[in-house]
C-alpha cells in the first residue's frame, strides 16, 4: 500500500511576529524533513499567530502574510525542504475579504490554498467579524496519496468540507488548528477528531498550536487518528512537539471534483473541488518506522497547572519581561500565584514583596517570608502604614473607603517598583473573587496579567495540595507553606476580618457561581437546585454588579469557556434581574 | 387616498430594564393614540434595551423579553390602545436561537413577529455572536395600506428584505433601529433611508433610540422619508421626542406573496411573505393635519457636544450615581469635562479636586479655581505633597516612577473621595493621549467613566471655544477660563515639563493619527502622503505600545467608528510592526 511519513509540528508561535514565525517553520520543516517526512503540517494561522483580533483589519497585515509565504516556499526550496508538501496557516486577503487560510507550499511555490470555511464566532472567537469564508477544496496528490486539508472549526460544524472530502474521496485529512485549552476539552476533542475521521473515511492528522497567547493558552493535543478511531499517534500537551509517523494506507485513486447537493434551507454553496498532483506515484514499499509512544492526557491538576505556568510564562516572556513582582499577603493566592512564578520563570525572576499594614496579623507577614524562604526568591518588607496615614488623615477617611487606601498604596507601592525596576506586576486575584467583586479596583486588582483569575478559590487550594505532592513525590521542599493552606481567608483590612464575614463559604460559593456562570442557570433554576434562596440572592446580586470591576481586571489565563475575561460582554449600565418567582 | 397617521416614538430605553421600558412603550402609545395615532412605531430592542452584549446568552432573559411583549399587547388593549398598530423591537429565541425581532401588536394580542435579517458584525456589532438571522416578512394591512417592517442593520445592506418588500408590494415600509451616534452620520443615513424608500416604492418611517448606553450614544434623528426622496418630517437629534405625521398613501391593494428568486452563489434563502389583514378598509378620508417641522440637522461641534452631554448624562443617571469628580489640573482636558458635565447633570452635582504637587505651576491652581467659579461647582484643594513624599522616600523613586507616583497618589485621593462621598471619579483623559499612551494607569486613567476619551485633542480646544462663543451667544459667562484654552499642554509631573518635550505638537499628531487610527493608513502610505519619516515611526512605535493602557481605561462616549473602546480588539502581546519600505 502507499506510504507517506507525515509530520506535525505543534510550535508555539507569537502574534505579529511574521518574520520569527516564518524562520519557526523553515527551521522546523527542516528537521522533519532530516526525519524523512514527506508532508509537514503547522498550525492554523501560524505565520500571524493566533488570535490577531483587529490586526486582521489591517491591510498591510494581511498582505504581509501572504508575501511572506511566498518567500517562505522559495526558501524552503532552497533549504533543501521543496520535495516535501509544508502545510501552513497564515491571513490572506482578497476581493470579498481577508481569510483564515492555509497554503500548500512544495518545490518553491504556494500550490493550493484553502480558506477556512466555518468561521467561529462565539466564546472567544470573532472570526464573523474578520474573515471572509472559503467554498474552496483543493486536494493535493503526493506519492499517489489524496491529502485534502481543513481548518480548526471546520471540524467542529457538520456538515462542512470534512463530509464533502469523504464524498469525492480523500486518502488523508490535514486538519491544522489554533484550538486553545479548556479544561478537559480532550474529552471531546479526540472523539470528535476520530468521528470527522470515520466521515472522510481516511485518518485525520491534526496539528494544534501550543503557547499563550494574551488570555488564551493552546495545549497543542495534536494527533493522528484512523478512520476506525484508532489513536495513532499524539504529542504531549503544553510543549513543542515534532511528531513524526509513517502511514501505510489504501490508496482509492480518487478522479471526483464535484460535491453532490444537499437539501437544506439555504442551498449548500458549490464546494470548488480542486485536485492538484504532486506526485502521482506512490513511493517504494519499505518497512514502516516504528509509531512514537501515544502521549497519555494529564490528571486534571496536572493540566491546569500547566495551562496557568505556560500561560503566565509567555505572556510575561512574548511581551518582554524578564521578572514579575506582586504582593506576598501570606494567603493561599499569592502563594500559589507564586508557586506557578516559579515554575514558569524561575525563582530568581520573581520579586515578593510583603506590605503589613497595621491590620496585618504576624502569620501574614511570616507565611509570606517562609515562602519566600522555599521558593528561594527575592522578597522585601515594604510596611504601608506610613502611606496610608496621609491618606486617611488628610482626607479624614473611614470604613470601606478607609479599607481600599490600604489596598490603593499597596497597588501604588507595586507600581513604583515595577517603574523604578522593570518588574512585571501581577495580580494574584482567583476567579470566584472577581465573580463577586471582592476585589480592590486600583488596589489588589492592580497589575499586567492575573495568572489565576480563571481558577476559582476552591481549586486555588486543590492546586496547591496538588503542587505540593508532586514536590514530595520528587523529594523536593513543598514550595506553598502548610498554614497559607490551612488558615482561614481573609483580606486583612480591618481588624479581625475574614472573608466569610462579606461572603458565604467558599465551597457552596463556588458550586452556586459554577450555576449561575458556567451554567447559566437562572435564579429559578438554582432554587429549583435546592440552594438557599436569600444565598442565591445575594450571590447573584453580587455577581451581576462586578461587571466594572471584572472589565478593568487584568488579562489572564482562560482554563474554562466562561472566564471573565474579553469574550465576556455585559453591558455596565444595566438594570436587569432575574425574575423572583 | 387612504390615510394613516403615524407616530415615531423616539425614546431612551436602559438595557435590562424590560419592566421601566415596557411601561414606557405604554404611556407612549398612549399618548400617541391620544394625538390619533393608527400606528406607533418604537425603536429596535425597545424592551430589552441596546446593546444587550452577553445577556442576549441568558435564556431566561430572552423568555422574559418574549413572555413582556405578550403581556404589552394586553395592557396596550386594556389602556384603550388596541385600535392602534403598535410596533416594538424586543429579544426573542426559539430552537435556531435567540432572535433580534420587531413584533406588530393589536388589539391585546402579538400578531405577527420579524427576525432581523442581516446580523452586523463589524465595529460595536456582534449580532452574529448572538442573534440566529430570520427569513419572515410579515406585512400588516392596516386600513387598507399595507405595511412591512424591518430592522436597522437591514437597510445597510444590498438585496435585502427592503427589496423583497418592494417586489411584493407594500404601501409604507416601518424600520425600527437602535442606530448608534457616529460624527457626520447623518450625511450617511438620510440618503440611505431615501433610497431605500425608493427601492421599497414607498415612504419609510425610520424610528431611532435616543440616549446613552455605555459607550454607544443614539442621537435619534427619526425620519419620514418619501419613495421620491423627500424628507416628510424629522425628529430633533439627542431629545426624547414623538414624531405625529399623516400619511396620504396611494393604497396599491398588494396581495402577492411570493419574491422571485435571484441569481448568486448563495441562493437567496426563500422569504416567508405573511400577509395579515387588520383593518381591510381604507379610513373615511379626512384633511390631514399639518406636518410638523423639519428638524435641522446640528452642527459639528454641537452635535459632537450633544453626544458627549448625552453619554455622560446616561451613564452617571442610569447608573444611580447623583454626582461626579475629578481632578481640575487647570488645563483643556479637565476643563472641557468639566463645562460637559454641568451641561449635563448641573454644576451642584459636579465636584472639582485641585490636587498640586511640588511641580504645579501658579496658574494651574488659579486656572481650576476660576473654573469651579464659572460653572458655580463644587471645588476643594488637597495638596498631594505629602503622600508622594512617603512612596519616594520609602521606595527610592527617581525619574518615571517618581512622575507616575504623583499621578497615582491624585488617582487614590479621588477613589477615596468617591468611596467617602458616593461620586463617580471621571477621567478626562483625551483620545490623543490614549493613541499615543501619554497617561498613567492607576493614575490620571482612575475613573469609571471616559467623558471625552473618543475626542482628539485638536477637536477638545475646538469645543473649548464653541461653547464658550455659545455662552457668550446666549449673554451667559463661558464656562471656559481663556488661560486653560491658550496656554501649552504640560502634565506637570517635573520641573518645566509640556506635552511638546514627549509629543510632537497636536496639531500635527492629530492628522498623523487620523491616519493610521480612523484611516487604517500604513507607514508607507503615510509617507507617501508627506509627513515626516522619524515622526510617524515615532507616533506609529507609541500608538502600537499602548494598547494595554487603552484597554485598561475607563469607558467613554463614543463619537467615531475608530473609537478606543470595546470594539477594538488589538492583542496585547502583539509584535507587529508595519514594514519600513
Amino acid at each position: 500500500m502507499p506510504q507517506l511519513r507525515i509530520a506535525l509540528a505543534q510550535v508555539n508561535a507569537c502574534v505579529g511576529d511574521i518574520a520569527g514565525n516564518s524562520s519557526m517553520v523553515l527551521d522546523w520543516t527542516r528537521r522533519a524533513v532530516e526525519s524523512g517526512a514527506h508532508l509537514v503540517a503547522f498550525p492554523e494561522t501560524v505565520i500571524a499567530g493566533y488570535p490577531v483580533e483587529d490586526l486582521a483589519l489591517r491591510k498591510s497585515f494581511a498582505a504581509a502574510n501572504r508575501a511572506e509565504v511566498e518567500s517562505l516556499a522559495k526558501r524552503l526550496r532552497e533549504a533543501g525542504c521543496g520535495d516535501a508538501l509544508v502545510i501552513v496557516g497564515h491571513l490572506d486577503r482578497d476581493d470579498e475579504g481577508v481569510r483564515n487560510s492555509a497554503s500548500l507550499l512544495h518545490n518553491g511555490q504556494v500550490v493550493a490554498t484553502y480558506d477556512k470555511h466555518h468561521l467561529p464566532n462565539y466564546g472567544v472567537f470573532d472570526e464573523a467579524r474578520y474573515f471572509a469564508p472559503g467554498f474552496d477544496l483543493p486536494i493535493a496528490r503526493l506519492h499517489g496519496l489524496d491529502v485534502g486539508v481543513v481548518i480548526c472549526e471546520d471540524i467542529w460544524q457538520n456538515g462542512g468540507p470534512v463530509a464533502a472530502l469523504g464524498e469525492v474521496g480523500v486518502d488523508l485529512v490535514v486538519c491544522v488548528n489554533s484550538s486553545p485549552y479548556e479544561r478537559a476539552k480532550d474529552d471531546v476533542r479526540t472523539p470528535l477528531v476520530a468521528g470527522r475521521a470515520a466521515e472522510a473515511g481516511a485518518p485525520m492528522a491534526y496539528v494544534n498550536m501550543v503557547g499563550g497567547q494574551d488570555e488564551l493558552v493552546f495545549d497543542g493535543d495534536s494527533m493522528v487518528v484512523a478512520a476506525d478511531g484508532e489513536v495513532l499517534a499524539r504529542a504531549p500537551q503544553f510543549t513543542e512537539h515534532l511528531l513524526v509517523l509513517d502511514l501505510d494506507l489504501p490508496a482509492g485513486g480518487h478522479t471526483s471534483t464535484t460535491v453532490p447537493e444537499q437539501p437544506g434551507r439555504i442551498q449548500r454553496p458549490a464546494f470548488d473541488v480542486n485536485r492538484i498532483v504532486l506526485q502521482a506515484d506512490p513511493l517504494p514499499d519499505r518497512e514502516p518506522q516504528p509509531a512514537p509512544p501515544v502521549a497519555e492526557p494529564l490528571s486534571d491538576e496536572a493540566e491546569v497547572w500547566a495551562a496557568l505556568v505556560t500561560g503566565l510564562r509567555d505572556y510575561v516572556q512574548k511581551n518582554g519581561f524578564k521578572s514579575v513582582a506582586f504582593g506576598f499577603s501570606g494567603g493561599i493566592d499569592s502563594a500559589v500565584c507564586a508557586a506557578l512564578s516559579a515554575d514558569a520563570l524561575g525563582a530568581d525572576a520573581l520579586h515578593g514583596v510583603s506590605m503589613p499594614s497595621r491590620y496585618s496579623s504576624d502569620h501574614s507577614r511570616s507565611d509570606a517570608a517562609e515562602l519566600a524562604r522555599r521558593l528561594g526568591c527575592h522578597f522585601e518588607e515594604q510596611p504601608i502604614a506610613d502611606m496610608v496615614d496621609v491618606f486617611v488623615r488628610q482626607l479624614e477617611l473611614t470604613g470601606l473607603a478607609e479599607e481600599n487606601v490600604q489596598a490603593r498604596c499597596r497597588g501604588i507601592t507595586l507600581m513604583a517598583l515595577s517603574n523604578q525596576h522593570g518588574h512585571l506586576v501581577l495580580a494574584p486575584g482567583n476567579k470566584t473573587e472577581l465573580a463577586v467583586g471582592y476585589s480592590t479596583i486600583y488596589g489588589d486588582a492592580v497589575g499586567g496579567f492575573a495568572p489565576i483569575k480563571d481558577v476559582p478559590k476552591t481549586l486555588v487550594w486543590k492546586l496547591a495540595k496538588w503542587r505540593n505532592a508532586e514536590a514530595e513525590k520528587r523529594g523536593e521542599v513543598p514550595p506553598i507553606p502548610e498554614n497559607s493552606i490551612s488558615k482561614a481567608p481573609s483580606a486583612e483590612l480591618r481588624p479581625d476580618q475574614v472573608d466569610t464575614d462579606s461572603l458565604p463559604p467558599y465551597e457552596i460559593l463556588d458550586v452556586i457561581l459554577d450555576g449561575y456562570v458556567e451554567g447559566d442557570r437562572s435564579y429559578a433554576d438554582l432554587i429549583a437546585e435546592g440552594f438557599d434562596a436569600d444565598l442565591v440572592e445575594r450571590v447573584i446580586q453580587l455577581v451581576d454588579r462586578a461587571e466594572y470591576k471584572r472589565r478593568q481586571y487584568p488579562p489572564g489565563t482562560k482554563i474554562t469557556f466562561k472566564a471573565f475575561g474579553r469574550d465576556r460582554r455585559l453591558p455596565l449600565t444595566n438594570r436587569w434581574r432575574e425574575a423572583r418567582p
